[in-house]
């Protein structure tokens, strides 16, 4: 005789589940003596666990592998997955890979690469050396390590908002709190005023995080907003995380700025970067974390041993793509140049859906005149489809640390080629046509 | 004018520091606008970044370095990167990687390589069905990812002593206290008695490590040992990590026992695996978080999906890998049980010198007659060298954390071929002769 007792019904409230726990527990443990039955009792999930969010990027997944199944070609705007090829130089290298044994490299990352990003960032006018950088496993262990060095279980960090949703997770890993400044649609999600930071900063408030050219907005932001931020930063010691990763990706003749350039803050700045986007290689996993502050990277670099090394083939890899002709950068921004401009054209035709037109990344948030965005996208991908198609986009609740922020909005990623754009706003012009929650 | 204030000196007293900091910073900012000097203050690291332990197998690197640079070829014997060649499948999978595009797989891994890793632990006798197992990057990240998901910051986790010693590091990362139960060299590091594990316990334990083969004893535990922590376990709710990434590695005839046989527990016990020493590609990061615990599993899943994926290209090599003739593990276990012999022998004949003859892995603890390997191990590569050779070594006292413990042990890796360790053992035996600080 086997009772299992599985308290996932209490799993939200952890303080009742305990008491319930303990009550069960021993209840059962006399109980067990008296029938001598077999008990299994599941020992208690963290509280992490619990509040960790999961991904609004890829909790739809379920449904559009169901829609998938039943025949329909899903669109995927949802994701930053680009159809770009991966420069020929990085694929050369993996296929050239020569060595007998697959060994790990330096936890910094191998010299050689570290030496030759260095010339890289020198190259974008941004001084880097290469003892200024540690590479990681993808942008994320980069901000997991910034956290992990800079930030104390409580500590508080602004985020203007809509962020990266992923930013929550890391935050979590930390024991962090989220604080969130918003910032508006209609102005195109540029830097809120000064102000709405000033209002936000206590006495735990620990660093500003920033993504320039932002997820999921898009926007660029401009030297006079980064020096704006600077001031706070230097004003209240805080760390200015600046999440750079597309970097590469700036339209209309707009330079990006680096955080890194920032005079007066060079302690303050750690910023995070990556090779998934700019050379299309996503799956290489090879990112890296960049501060002049000695201090931090060298505790970042604790971090880093714990966990051994990057991956190996991936860093020749990507320290291959370094190699890449600046004719690749110009065919792929002209390419997102015409997809933005079909997808944000094209979307601002239907009746009572609007966005900007954004400067960076290749990430729009958009305004759907729709009950609930949530809702709405679950519908596209379970209740409809117009010639055997829908579209995936990723609701932009998820995306705001403020309750209730972000209904009306979704990010659409322009990371498929123009026809596929083109048929995908057309698709939601017939979707707003019949979808039931509209406004 | 440029004043920069570094606070280094304080680092390790986080209040006195926070006083100290802020007394001088109001100081400076007066002293600035009297002297319209530049003032630079920098922010403060996190305390895990103060406590982070820095890694004891690299840190003797820049002494090793140094040596090379004076000439001397060094016997690398303080780090488990077997010279082993990775199986030609591996590497052919990866020099053949077809796709145009780097792109993401799966969060929990591609769902081709879970398949396969269920079937080849069901060949093992393991009972592990492909939801049961999240591809993780490295080992490194399925015991964060396990920490995170069941153990609050504060909660304690006990671990037979000695440890591989980033243990220490991943329980940092999620504020965990570890507590140690000390295992003795002269039992050849056998599970302490049942007994010493009660001690130790307290509300809140949360989780008991193992490793099984074990780095650094080399100690394979016996199902009757595993069989007492698993009534610990079961009697205290407690979650059972056990690390088996080297299962493979049993000698003179052993069979390992894994956790995830151990009848009544299957709710508590998460294993962590890796591809790293299997199949001698460290660098590949390539690991597994496995658990019949669907809640954990669920939850961890969401710390996976915050970091994307592990990468792309080494999944596909680790799939092909799964595909290595059972010959290749004869070959290199008949060739660890040589290099075991040959390092374990010689070793215990020269005088003063003792170790056990272990059963897994391909580390062993050495008791050196010597003041304190941490200095033994640095002058090794410092001051001495014979035919211009020397040896490198990872002192055992950052493999305890009972402080004073190990002080006369190293750990000592038999990951280079025959000849290197007779050599090796032949060095050592030589500076023992000269050895200043020689009891």
């Amino acid at each position: 005789m086997t009772f299992v007792f599985r308290p996932k019904l209490f799993v939200n409230k952890i303080d009742e589940l305990l008491i319930i726990k303990h009550k069960i527990k021993s209840g059962l443990k006399t109980f067990a003596y008296f029938c001598q039955a077999k008990i299994e009792i599941m020992p208690r999930i963290s509280e992490k666990a619990v509040i960790m969010p999961a991904s609004p990027i890829r909790k739809l997944v379920p449904y559009s592998e169901e829609a998938k199944r039943q025949g329909k070609l899903v669109y995927h705007l949802n994701i930053g997955q680009p159809d770009i090829e991966t420069p020929d130089a990085a694929l050369h290298a993996i296929h050239n890979f020569n060595d007998k044994v697959i060994e790990y490299s330096h936890s910094a990352g191998f010299e050689s690469y570290r030496n030759k990003l260095s010339i890289y960032y020198k190259n974008q006018g941004i001084p880097v050396d290469s003892e200024d950088i540690i590479v990681t496993t993808g942008g994320s262990e980069a901000l997991i390590f910034g956290f992990m060095t800079t930030c104390n279980p409580g500590d508080e960090i602004i985020i203007p908002e809509p962020f990266y949703a992923n930013y929550n997770g890391f935050a979590a890993y930390a024991g962090l709190k989220v604080v969130p400044v918003t910032s508006r649609i209609e102005d195109g999600f540029a830097l809120p005023p000064v102000e709405e930071f000033e209002k936000k900063i206590t006495s735990r408030t620990k660093a500003i995080v920033i993504c320039n050219p932002g997820n999921p907005t898009g926007y660029l932001y401009s030297q006079e907003e980064l020096e704006k931020l600077r001031d706070i930063v230097k004003e209240h010691d805080l760390f200015l995380f600046a999440d750079e990763v597309y970097r590469e990706f700036c339209y209309d003749g707009y330079r990006p700025f680096s955080a890194l350039n920032l005079d007066g803050i060079e302690q303050n700045v750690i910023v995070v970067d990556s090779v998934s986007k700019r050379y299309s290689m996503c799956g290489a996993r090879i990112g890296a974390m960049i501060s002049k502050n000695k201090e931090v990277m060298a505790a970042a670099l604790k971090f880093g041993q714990a966990r051994l090394s990057p991956p190996t083939v991936d860093q020749v890899a990507a320290e291959a793509a370094l190699d890449t002709p600046h004719s690749y950068f110009e065919h792929v921004i002209a390419e997102y140049v015409e997809r933005r401009n079909i997808l944000v054209d094209g979307l601002n035709k239907i009746p009572g859906v609007f966005c900007t037109k954004p400067k960076g990344a290749f990430y729009v948030v958009v305004r759907f005149p729709v009950d609930d965005t949530e809702r709405f996208c679950q519908w596209l991908l379970e209740d409809f489809e117009y010639n055997g198609e829908t579209v995936m986009m990723a609701p932009a609740s998820g995306f705001y640390a403020t309750q209730g922020l972000g209904r009306d909005e979704a990010r659409v990623a322009y990371v498929l080629k123009k026809e596929s754009l083109v048929a995908a706003v057309k698709c939601l012009e017939e979707a707003l046509k019949v979808y039931p929650g509209k406004k």
